[in-house]
């Protein structure tokens, strides 16, 4: 345990070493840092996290981290509001939308399916999801979860829940649901992909497309 | 650059993002770990930086940071008060003390000259540090600086300010000044040793006291 001349210094040194990878270290060369700033920095400094937190909204369609009661994508008309891609967190989005690939909207989950984390169904935004898909409106839904075994359990999970909505609505075609491509990342050598990512891409190959 | 759903989440990643070695992805990861906490932890968190940047204090005789006007280390009576050992910052105080080999008096200089950064000798405490040097009560000075060349810079102004002080006040040989040892790290292996420390540690080679 380091000793620090100062209390006032310990305390904050121990709030920011509670950030996620951040060790006491780094938390004091971090602290310091914000020691040699002016005070009207370092009150920029805080007052930017804490009007974050207290003033933080969600989009109340789609539960992406907002300034508006809805957000700048479920608002747009733009967008192609037939397809809803479900991720899990508001990264995902802000990755997505960075590939500028994709024109539909999304939905935020805000975790995913893990019994290991004592996080269920009802712990996640899937209920919300659900009165989401009218198949007189969505044409596709989009599953881009992590391909982990959560992942896989919350994809199968939706895709259950999905189907049996739709079949007791006597629409069982109506809604195509799709997963991510799995597969070689592009620019990886074949050599250093892992075995199951590698054996998977056999399987599932696709046809040459030159 | 990334676009985010959010300006107050933009904000708050600029912020974090100011801090050293922290890029915006990482940035983005620690806001949104502090978004998740309870706004109380959140404001633990500002108001422990908020606190420190105002109520800071620096010891008047060392300047370490305290929380005092005088810092528990100059006031104490168990330390020996004829050996100040002169460092760069508050983190070289700290490793010092950690080592538990040291029982005398510091003196903090806020930074070492660097006429590249520019930062002169009136930049950072030598004045106050001559000051303190009386030869009636100061037996020994370490210069405890980095090994760098602003360090043996800094070294060496301090030295021949001293050398002309207790020169001009015809006690030349009152106050001993040295510095860290210098050599091979313990528990490292010779030949992941630098090749200028190998050097100089065989040229000032010391007598084998197994």
């Amino acid at each position: 345990m380091e000793s620090y001349p100062s209390i006032l210094l310990e305390n904050a040194v121990n709030q920011v070493a509670s950030l996620p990878g951040v060790g006491r270290k780094t938390a004091l060369r971090h602290v310091l840092h914000l020691l040699r700033q002016s005070e009207k920095d370092v009150d920029a400094f805080t007052s930017a996290i804490a009007r974050l937190k207290k003033e933080v909204r969600y989009c109340r369609i789609c539960h992406n981290i907002s300034d508006q009661d809805i957000c700048p994508i479920c608002q747009s008309h733009k967008r192609d509001h037939h397809t809803i891609c479900v991720v899990e967190n508001i990264q995902d989005v802000m990755s997505i939308e960075n590939t500028g690939q994709y024109t539909g909207i999304y939905h935020v989950l805000g975790g995913i399916i893990s019994p290991m984390d004592g996080i269920g169904p009802k712990d996640i935004e899937v209920d919300s999801l659900m009165e989401r898909i009218l198949p007189e409106h969505i044409q596709e839904v989009i599953l881009a979860l992590p391909t982990t075994m959560e992942g896989d359990t919350t994809n199968f999970y939706i895709y259950r829940r999905l189907c049996n909505m739709l079949e007791s609505q006597h629409n069982p075609n109506m809604v195509k649901i799709t997963q991510l491509a799995r597969g070689v990342a592009i620019g990886n050598e074949l050599e250093y992909t892992d075995e199951i990512t590698l054996g998977r891409s056999i399987v599932n190959r696709v046809a040459f497309n030159g």
